[in-house]
C-alpha cells in the first residue's frame, strides 16, 4: 500500500451508507485528505455521522457542502446520481474532481457528461466491495484493501483530466484497492454478470423458499447450512440500493438473466431425462472458476470460508 | 455436548471422504468407539487412510470390513448405496445398526427396505454439513458441531428398533450435532429447497459466466467479491456426489426448479417494467430471512462472514 500524503485537502462525501462511511475512514486512516465534510439527506444519518466524529463538518445542504472541496465523493443509490449530478456540479470549484461510487456506470457517465461544462474533472468510480449492511455505522477503512476499483473515465484527451484521473488511482490504491480503468459499458456488462444476476438469483431463491406451503420457514432456517445460507447474505442486502442498480441496468441483467435461464432449463432437462454424463462434466468444469478465485486472492481457500472450523 | 462412553465397539465406515473420514475422527475423538475399520474401493484412498493412522483396519472388501461391526455408515455417493446395502447387509451381524449419510433419503430407505430382514437395524441418515473439500485428507472432527443430522427411520413398531434409533442419535450428539427424526419424502422435499436447488443454480450460474464471449472469464475472476463467489463455493462441491443428488431426488428438485423459474420470470418482468416497488417489497422481505438464520446460529453475524476484515 502506497502512502502519498495528502491528496485532496478537502474531501466531500454525499451519502454516508457502508461505502461512503467507509471511504472517509479509509481517507483518514491513511492521511490522503485533510478535512472531511459529509452531505446527508437523512438527519438520522448526520446526527449519528456527528456522534462518531468521523467529519469536520456535517450539513443536508448539499451546494454548500461542495463548494470548497477538492475531490466530491457521491455516494448514494445509483437512481439518485443524476439528479444530485445535477446540484453538485454547478456548485464545485473549478479544478475540483468529482467521482462517485455506484455499481452502474453507463447512467452516471452519461449524467456527469450532461452537467459537466469542462471546469471540473468528473470521473464515473465503482469500488467492488461490501457487505450485507448499511447505513454510517456500517463502514470500516479496510474494506477495500485487497479489492478492485473500477474507473470509467469520460472520453477526454485533456492531459489535465488524465492527471485529475492519476490523482483518483493513487487516492484508491491508498486505501490497498487495485484501480482498473474501463469504458462505462463494458462494467455494466461484467457487473451484470459478477454482481447483477447473482442477486437477482439470490433475492428470488430466497423469496420461493419462503413461499413454500409444505416446508416451513423454520426448517429453511434450521438447515440452511446445506448451500442455501450462502445465497441468503447476498439477499439481504439493501433493498433500494439493489432496485436501483437493476433498473439502471435493466438492459445487461435482462441479457444476462436471459442466457441464465436457458442455461438452467439445460440443466433441468439433463435431470429430468438422467443425462448423467452432461451433469458431471458441468459439475467438473466449475471446479476451475472457483479454484481461479482463490488463486487470485479475492477469496480464502479454508474449506466453507472456515466458518465451521472456527473452533479447530 | 454429551459424553456418552463407547456406543459401538466396532466401527465400519465404507468410503472415506469429507464427510465419512470427518465420522471417523470425531467418533475417535469424542470415544464413542472402539476401533474403526475403513472399507474404500480406491485403493489411493486406502493407502492414504493408512497413512493417516486414523483406523485400525483397512481394506476394499466390504463383506470381510462389516463381518463384526456394531455400527455401519456407508458414506458413499447416493446412487451407490442401493449395491452397496446389497452387498452390506447380508454380511452384518444380527442386531447390527447400519446407517448411511447420503443426500437423499427416499431412495436410500426403498434400499434398506429391500433387502433388510429384520435381523439387523438399518436407518438412513443425513448429517447436513459439509464443505467444498473432498477426499480422505478433508475430514476433520468439529464438522457436525452445531449442525443438524436428520434420521429417517424406516416404519417400525418394534421397541429394539427404537432402541437402535435413540443410539445412534446419541452417537451423532456426541459431536455436537442435533438430531432430528424425519419422514423420508419430507426430507427430500425440504433438502430440495435448502440444498439441491441452491447447487443446482450456482453450478449453473458459474458455468454461463464462463461461457460469455464478451466477457472475460479473468474479468469474472477479478470482480467476483461482488456476489459472484458466493456462488462459487458450493459449485465446486463433488461432481460425481451431486450428480448423483440430482438424480436420485429428480422429482422434488424439478418441482422446486419450476417454482423458482417461475419467480424469476416474474422479477424478470418487474425490472424489464421498471416495477420498482415490487422489487423493493421483494428485497425487504427476503432480509428477514436472513435475519432467522444469524439468529438460529446457523450462520455468523459478522458482515461477509468477517471475510473481508480478517486483517482488522
Amino acid at each position: 500500500m502506497s502512502n502519498p500524503g495528502i491528496l485532496y485537502p478537502k474531501l466531500t462525501v454525499i451519502g454516508c451508507g457502508l461505502i461512503g462511511g467507509s471511504v472517509i475512514r479509509a481517507a483518514r486512516q491513511h492521511g490522503v485528505v485533510g478535512e472531511v465534510t459529509v452531505a446527508d439527506a437523512s438527519e438520522a444519518h448526520r446526527a449519528r455521522v456527528v456522534e462518531l466524529g468521523i467529519a469536520e463538518h456535517v450539513t443536508g445542504d448539499i451546494a454548500e457542502a461542495v463548494k470548497d472541496a477538492d475531490l466530491v465523493v457521491i455516494a448514494t443509490p445509483v437512481l439518485s446520481i443524476p439528479e444530485i449530478a445535477a446540484q453538485v456540479i454547478p456548485a464545485m470549484k473549478p479544478g475540483a474532481t468529482l467521482t462517485d461510487v455506484g455499481s452502474t456506470k453507463a447512467n452516471v457517465a452519461e449524467a456527469f457528461r450532461a452537467q459537466d461544462g469542462g471546469k471540473i474533472f468528473a470521473i464515473p468510480g465503482h469500488p467492488i466491495a461490501g457487505t450485507e449492511q448499511s447505513g454510517p455505522d456500517s463502514g470500516f477503512p479496510e474494506l477495500f484493501e485487497g479489492r478492485w476499483t473500477i474507473l470509467t473515465p469520460l472520453d477526454s484527451d485533456d492531459e489535465h483530466y488524465a492527471a485529475a484521473v492519476a490523482r483518483l488511482s493513487a487516492f484508491w490504491r491508498a486505501f490497498g484497492a487495485q484501480v482498473e480503468l474501463m469504458d462505462e459499458k463494458h462494467h455494466d456488462l461484467v457487473l451484470a454478470v459478477v454482481s447483477h444476476l447473482p442477486h437477482l438469483i439470490a433475492y428470488t431463491i430466497v423469496g420461493s423458499a419462503a413461499d413454500l406451503e409444505n416446508v416451513t420457514e423454520n426448517e429453511v432456517i434450521k438447515y440452511s447450512a446445506s448451500g442455501f445460507r450462502d445465497f441468503t447474505r447476498i439477499a439481504a442486502s439493501d433493498p433500494t440500493m439493489w432496485r436501483d442498480i437493476f433498473l439502471a441496468n435493466k438492459d445487461a441483467v435482462l441479457e444476462m438473466l436471459g442466457r441464465f435461464t436457458e442455461d438452467l432449463q439445460a440443466m433441468s432437462r439433463a435431470i429430468r431425462w438422467g443425462d448423467a454424463d452432461t451433469l458431471h462434466a458441468h459439475f467438473t468444469r466449475t471446479r476451475a472458476i472457483r479454484r481461479g478465485i482463490v488463486a487470485a486472492g479475492q477469496e480464502s481457500a479454508l474449506p466453507n470460508f472456515g466458518r465451521d472450523r472456527g473452533k479447530s
